[in-house]
């Protein structure tokens, strides 16, 4: 059967054909135990081979990564799609003792779907009902934060954050390996350890949030804020045109195995609330919406007719699912929509021209922006994050950095000062569309007028000339305001502007990404961001093919591409490669050098100390000859 | 039959191949015509379709576009490859009368080759003997500067840099195409207008070169300096291991198809001089070599046996093929080699491995840096351009910006003074693998030790973890790079480090440095960069779709990621994507806040003046009623 037309009664199929994708070779999944037993938080170790050198096998240790792909990559665990994931969470939320479990959905439009006949089919079988702060209760982790108290969620961002970095700086035979060049951090404060108490004290002050709904106890908490390691957002969703709800499930599943620390499910199509219940009952990463599109879907796509009420039963509902984050495009004032009237591309934004188009039309002020209060309190009631949407976002170069997006800007910043007086966590969407030089007056801005809440950015695109691959020209923005301070880089994948993306599109995406928030990391100097680069450039000096491969982004494509020139099993234990041949290969004559320089300072220390001056031009002299009269060669 | 087993009999096939695959839709070869009749400046229009506006069909003006495909985009012009391009400089070199033909080779290397029955049957027919400086003469583009002399050559790359700019700038249909963003040069000097006597100054001082090598006839002039457009290089050469003759020269034509504005041929294998031939004949960009290879390939391999007499016939022998640029590393220094011994990756480039360990076994101070006078003295005779290499760039992040490669540098610097005594064209190489907050000091040093002579980077690679995606890893670095100065950046491919790229990779690579070098020539604010990204943006806004495939750098692509999901003919023309479907479509709603605003204006210009205040209120009302009214709908 085409995927495409799969039901959800394939699902077992489904996922046995993930478990076969998620084992990375020479990985292992491990756990660092927290304070708690129900408080274990993966990473994934890759092993690597023994260096060969003429005093023997010479063992190098596992490398740490940091692993978003959930229980999907443990082997201990059977996936069952349709009983979703183990609710990992459940005990620290109920321990808390400030949650109810309600007797049913609190949202009108939920408790039809629930009902509807024509979609049981489609339906998930075992949702619980939904979880909701008692009266008078805030359940968000902002005020924990603001109250001292460390949640579990903040000590497994903690340990997960650390990769047990502190384990690693005490074994000898990491300490090569953790050496890095000093990062330019743009005012970050990257501690040295990463403790729950800093969790605490970032989140408490708004530069950082845990997205984490009550309602997803599925997931794994992680962390977004400067101050910690750059993120990555991967989007999926169903279109009016294409894709089924099967198909965003496995993208779904598919993209955290690539890295995706968070999924936007931007469903615009059929099947919105089905195919969302199914994505997150089976997330282990934090899943945001946009939640203004399935409301202009019950208007049957006539903004005009949307109103604060059937929003509200919106946000409810999907509250209630487990949404982990909202974008909300609460900034679009209708005094700014006028200006977007002279650009290039005008309003790019789906939410954002949605809503322009109501203000237009009603000639009222935005009601997210009149009625934000009332959305403070439904977010604190389930913890979900604001992402505050970027509505006037450019959608081109000539468009960047305009009164209308920096004036959307300034607001974004009055409603997190609002937001935060409720204890709701905080995220601001960026561009876009930016020319390099400048990039970083968004940063700027943004940390100014939203008082450092985490910038979570679309790119940005660096210039507009290259539709299929903007991936890479949004690649090359994403690292660099990475660099800046933004805290999670939405991808774009290559059919950006021209298309739907499909798998292999999703995976391009997320590893361009990935390169990115990593080059951010090591630019801005993170304790120990280099380790992985260091492991897999010794590597690849010492001809280690297979770790080289292992320890890359993508293994799978690093081997394939190795292997289209020279695919013989021989030639990954051989000291040259297709580039130079046999004959002459660079790295092994550096070994000749490293040879030839040990040999000199074994010179020195005969000699009874330093070899200075003329005595190194005899030395070297000496070596030389010895040199020839090895034949010149290594590995004697 | 395979084409790894194309012979040169079968290149009028592979002729009328590349033909057929040149060309780009909608564009026509254009040419800007200079002040004499044989000096014809070759660029690319792309025509436009009509905007559809409630006023009518709207007219969109031709964009011009930097063309290097050569001759075998026009169609104007039948290929023979087996009798290589037009020689259109030939006119200007004999002109000088600096010149003389002679009667054979130079190179007894040369010489046998041309002698051999082994490779008669590859070898190119219709080889003309060399020209050569006349004693006492020196026939390089800086020499003549420095004499006041604006030579052809000159000339061609002024009109080919400027694209008729000024011309477009009298034209009322590219008034607001040719709005751009104010750039952040770094001290770039980027004139309104590119005349060719900036041209002269540039090059006289230095800051510029233009590689023409009097025996590459055929060459279409260009120049590399941070005061022009950012250029990229390809790579191409065939390797011990595999790659043959025909493949290479299809290669070279298609990366200039592409858009290389240099090929280097790095050939290491088999037949280097016969295949060097067959690209430079047929070939209309610079050809850069490194001759250290083929010096080493005449010694077998073993590089303790290379000579200064041997090595000075190899760059004789390419010096007479047409060779336009050499990289030379002079500036791997005897003293410097011994830095390298505790590097992660020690010696990555393999000339800089090959000096290296020829100044080990002989301990001698490298003979290209002994010799540096008398290299200058071949290079005037024939306007060989020094591409000085970085021989101890790091391989890896941990490596970046050592000592090594600094104390090279500054070598380099030295050897640059030196070869402007001699009146030759230098650029210096550049690293490497570098983590994104040491790649400015990389321009720095650069700028400050060298002189400001063009820098020609290898990325820089960001990141050492991504195998399978280093194109995008350097692209970030080599847009960073390009941004802060450096004049031309050498692509890498997804197949570095791990195998030989083939023709997709190679249009990989191009184009992710297409999108660098672009990405650079914007931030800096060079004079008419963003006209093809306002075009293109325009284009999308509109939904020209076609319009959007064929401004793109690869409309080939574009098209087909556009038709993966919407296949039908009728798709190109309809006013939605797949992304958002025909319901809501933000650029539609777009369309009518414009239409609204257009209004609002028209109802002010209606009272006399501008609506301020209360009155803004009012009539935004009534233009809400009436947009309502009118069923919220634009194209009625």
């Amino acid at each position: 059967m085409p995927k495409s037309q799969r039901k959800p009664a394939d699902f077992n199929e489904l996922a046995h054909d993930l478990g076969q994708k998620f084992a990375y070779p020479a990985s292992q999944k491990t756990y660092l135990q927290g304070s708690r037993a129900d408080l274990r938080v993966p990473f994934r170790q890759i092993a690597q081979q023994s260096t060969q050198s003429s005093k023997g096998l010479l063992p190098n240790p596992p490398i740490p990564v940091y692993d978003t792909s959930g229980p999907y990559s443990d082997p201990a665990i059977t996936i069952h799609l349709e009983q979703g994931l183990e609710k990992c969470r459940s005990a620290w939320i109920a321990e808390r003792g400030d949650t109810v479990q309600l007797a049913d959905l609190s949202s009108t439009f939920g408790r039809e779907r629930a009902a509807d006949p024509a979609t049981a089919q489609l339906r998930f079988a075992h949702i619980a009902t939904p979880l909701r702060a008692k009266a008078g209760k805030n359940v968000s982790q902002m005020h924990y934060a603001r109250r001292g108290i460390v949640t579990a969620e903040m000590e497994y961002v903690a340990l997960r954050e650390s990769l047990g970095l502190e384990q690693l700086r005490q074994d000898p035979r990491y300490e090569a390996l953790l050496r890095q060049h000093a990062g330019h951090s743009y005012g970050a404060n990257l501690p040295q350890e990463v403790t729950p108490e800093f969790v605490r004290q970032e989140v408490a002050s708004g530069r950082a949030i845990i997205p984490a709904n009550i309602n997803h106890p599925e997931l794994e908490p992680m962390i977004i804020g400067r101050n910690f390691r750059v993120k990555i957002n991967g989007n999926l969703g169903n279109s009016a045109v294409t894709s089924s709800l099967a198909e965003e499930v496995e993208k779904m599943v598919w993209s955290a195995r690539w890295g995706a620390d968070t999924i936007m499910d931007l469903s615009t199509g059929k099947h919105i609330h089905e195919t969302r219940e199914w994505i997150i009952r089976n997330s282990p990463v934090p899943i945001g919406t946009v939640p203004i599109y399935q409301a202009l879907d019950k208007t049957g796509g006539i903004a005009e007719d949307l109103t604060w009420a059937m929003f509200r039963d919106t946000l409810i509902e999907q509250a209630e699912q487990g949404v982990d984050y909202f974008t909300i495009h609460a900034g679009v004032l209708l005094r700014y929509v006028p200006l977007t009237a002279k650009r290039v591309t005008g309003i790019v934004s789906r939410g954002g021209s949605i809503m322009a188009k109501w203000c237009l039309a009603h000639h009222k002020e935005n009601f997210l922006y009149t009625h934000f209060d009332e959305i403070c309190e439904i977010m604190q009631a389930y913890d979900v994050s604001f992402s505050l949407g970027d509505g006037l976002r450019p959608g081109s170069i000539a468009d960047a950095n305009d009164e209308a997006q920096f004036g959307e800007l300034r607001t974004l910043g009055e409603l997190t000062h609002k937001a935060w007086q409720h204890d709701v966590q905080v995220m601001i969407e960026g561009p876009g569309h930016v020319p390099m030089q400048r990039i970083q007056e968004n940063m700027d801005e943004e940390l100014k007028h939203c008082f450092e809440a985490p910038f979570y950015t679309l790119g940005p695109l660096v210039t507009d000339i290259a539709p299929g691959y903007d991936h890479i020209t949004s690649g090359i923005g994403a690292a660099q305001i990475g660099w800046y301070g933004t805290a999670m880089l939405c991808y774009v994948t290559p059919k950006e502007h021209l298309g739907l993306p499909d798998k292999e599109d999703v995976r391009e995406g997320i590893i361009t990404y990935k390169i990115a928030a990593h080059a951010a990391d090591l630019a801005k100097g993170l304790p120990g961001a280099q380790l992985r680069d260091n492991a897999l450039s010794k590597a690849r000096f010492e001809f280690r093919w297979e770790d080289q491969f292992n320890l890359g982004l993508d293994p799978e494509r690093a081997r394939a591409y190795h292997d289209a020139t020279l695919p013989a099993e021989g030639a990954k234990i051989a000291h040259f490669c297709s580039m130079c041949g046999p004959k002459f290969c660079s790295m092994k004559i550096t070994q000749e050098v490293r040879d030839y320089a040990d040999a000199l300072e074994a010179k020195a220390s005969e000699s009874g100390g330093e070899v200075v001056g003329q005595e190194v031009v005899l030395a070297m002299e000496e070596k030389s000859i010895e040199f020839r009269k090895m034949g010149s060669k290594i590995y004697s």
